[in-house]
């Protein structure tokens, strides 16, 4: 198969073109380059570009027994996603570079990109180019996504004051727990463990967590929107390091309250299962996954506490989660838990959290 | 060194931020993503975006016997300011995503960024982001890249009408036969080869083709400017297959002269002494480097014939270089070579020139 149909067999007829073209795509894939119309306010100014990129290596990022093909072309589209939410913009425009060993089966490739074009359909994103190129052991995955935001509504991690709320948009932890199960369960099976096993055990959710993870655009636009998030990031890295980000691009101490992070009832169960019915030891696993697991792709800010009952009170109306975890707090940079028990408080990043093997070895 | 000391090493007081500011730099390195202004025409309406993705492999794409880490740098951003060229855009800002094995000296990386950085400094690019993560066995480097055109002027591949002429913006084979030599000398040294052995064989203007192309912004602008462009391709993968897919995007036959080709003296020499003075072989060489060795990243398009004499003016005032090599054809998508000789035309793109080992599998 030549070069040209194997990029038709991955992304022939995909997105319509009336569509794209409703998204600004002016030139789409298969020329040199894509040409885009920038988005507009009305009529009027443009807005502000945002671009980022990410990549996904093979055995450092993901591995092929716990995420199916199709999960690792989401996942590629969707780390960048999130990190459009975090800045409180829109994606909307992808490029996709895929290197692959030439004995890869086009076939999976094409799966590759299945999953790939769900998480693009459900978020907007037009796909407009990319590059396709061997790989001599590994699949490399590399998506840069462009979105926009409001000229001066851009929101970076440097805002947080004193004083001010830290929250997040979701509960923390499943992605890793997800992991943990699958990195488990997968010496039962050939390929990639299947959801029906997940959900034989009751790790379901946690497993798609994992493989599926669904970044917090509506949030992050609600947040600028606002006027009141001072600071914002996504838990890609895991929550303890996520929040280092801020508070030393804030100049800010950040304080977690052990007490106020969510956690999901299928979350806790299994961290009860996996300690083998050891409560100390399944709240120190809970915690790690919590802190140090990363791959949610929910958001973690700051807010100016006088618009805290507003914020609760848009987000409840929009159907999305908002928890207050703690505060931010004058002082060196730095990052501070508070021991659901009434210890006291130790720095959130302590090491022997960040032991997940599999995971992003850092990103920006 | 962690993540952090890493990216300063490699990215630090690179670009001054008043200068990437005067870029539309709104925030830069080292947030969740880049927030950038969209350029606009004067103060008035924004111009188009034009977006490219280009992505090199250790050992596909180049070998580090032939290629010094900054000759890298420079490619993987000069790979893709030649797709911006080739739409007639202007480059203007550039993510970086760097995959390296663990054990990969950070010098050495940052080297790399050195090339990347003069790329950049050289066409104005201002780098505002990346990603960088381990990778197993092999360096692989993506840069996307992201420019800007007046909207409705970007020249795509599709627009080639019977009786326009073809023309190149500089020769083509040179980069190929700089490989041809540094593939030969590659096993009397242990790094790359140094440029000082190809001043001392006379091929230092074929290994500076290879290494550090020069990507034609400023024909591509003039092109674009003109209006009598009528489709414009970079020339990537070698001239017959360039020429093939304006054909195919255009639905014309392109004919090419083999006696209108610019044949550099430097280029002649080089095949006559690897030919060992056949010059039968030597005219094979020339025309397989030529024909199939791409990597040159000059222009190939077409244009109006009645504005031949106008652009050949603009082109001599500017300092470059346009070169009619042909005309376009009705009839059947192909490309077709008339050799020198006085011979019947053949097909261009016939078997036996893609043979060059190192290069690009395939790309958009």
């Amino acid at each position: 198969m030549d070069e040209f149909a194997r990029i038709r067999l991955w992304t022939g007829g995909r997105q319509r073109p009336e569509w794209q073209r409703s998204r600004g795509v002016v030139v789409g894939i298969g020329d040199d380059a894509a040409v885009l119309e920038p988005d507009r306010e009305g009529a009027g100014a443009p807005r502000h570009l945002v671009w980022t990129i990410d990549t996904m290596v093979e055995d450092v990022h993901f591995s092929t027994s716990t995420m199916d093909d199709a999960d690792i072309g989401w996942k590629a589209l969707a780390s960048n996603v999130s990190d459009i939410a975090a800045m409180g913009a829109e994606p909307r425009h992808a490029l996709v570079s895929v290197s692959m060993p030439r004995s890869r089966d086009p076939e999976r490739v094409r799966r590759l990109y299945d999953g790939l074009y769900e998480c693009a359909d459900r978020y907007g994103v037009a796909i407009v180019g990319g590059d396709t190129t061997a790989s001599p052991d590994r699949l490399v995955v590399t998506v840069a996504l462009g979105g926009s935001v409001e000229a001066g509504k851009a929101v970076t991690r440097a805002g947080a004051r004193p004083g001010d709320l830290v929250f997040l948009t979701g509960p923390v932890g499943l992605s890793a727990a997800g992991l943990h199960w699958l990195s488990g369960a997968a010496g039962n099976f050939t390929g990639p463990v299947p959801l029906e096993a997940a959900e034989a055990a009751g790790t379901a959710a946690l497993v798609r967590a994992h493989r599926r993870p669904q970044p917090s655009v509506a949030a992050g636009r609600l947040l600028a929107a606002s006027g009141a998030c001072t600071s914002l990031n996504d838990v890609s890295d895991g929550l303890a390091s996520e929040a280092r980000e801020i508070a030393e691009a804030s100049g800010a101490a950040l304080v977690i309250r052990e007490r106020l992070l969510p956690v999901p009832g299928d979350l806790a169960a299994y961290a009860r299962a996996a300690a083998g019915g050891d409560g100390a030891r399944a709240g120190e696993l809970l915690l790690g996954w919590m802190l140090g697991g990363g791959e949610d792709y929910v958001l973690l800010g700051t807010m100016d506490p006088a618009a805290a009952g507003r914020l609760a009170a848009a987000f409840r109306e929009a159907g999305l989660e908002l928890h207050v975890i703690g505060e931010a707090e004058a002082g060196p940079a730095g990052v501070w838990l508070e021991p659901a028990d009434g210890g006291p408080r130790r720095p959130a990043g302590a090491a022997g959290y960040n032991h997940f093997g599999v995971g992003r070895e850092e990103g920006r």
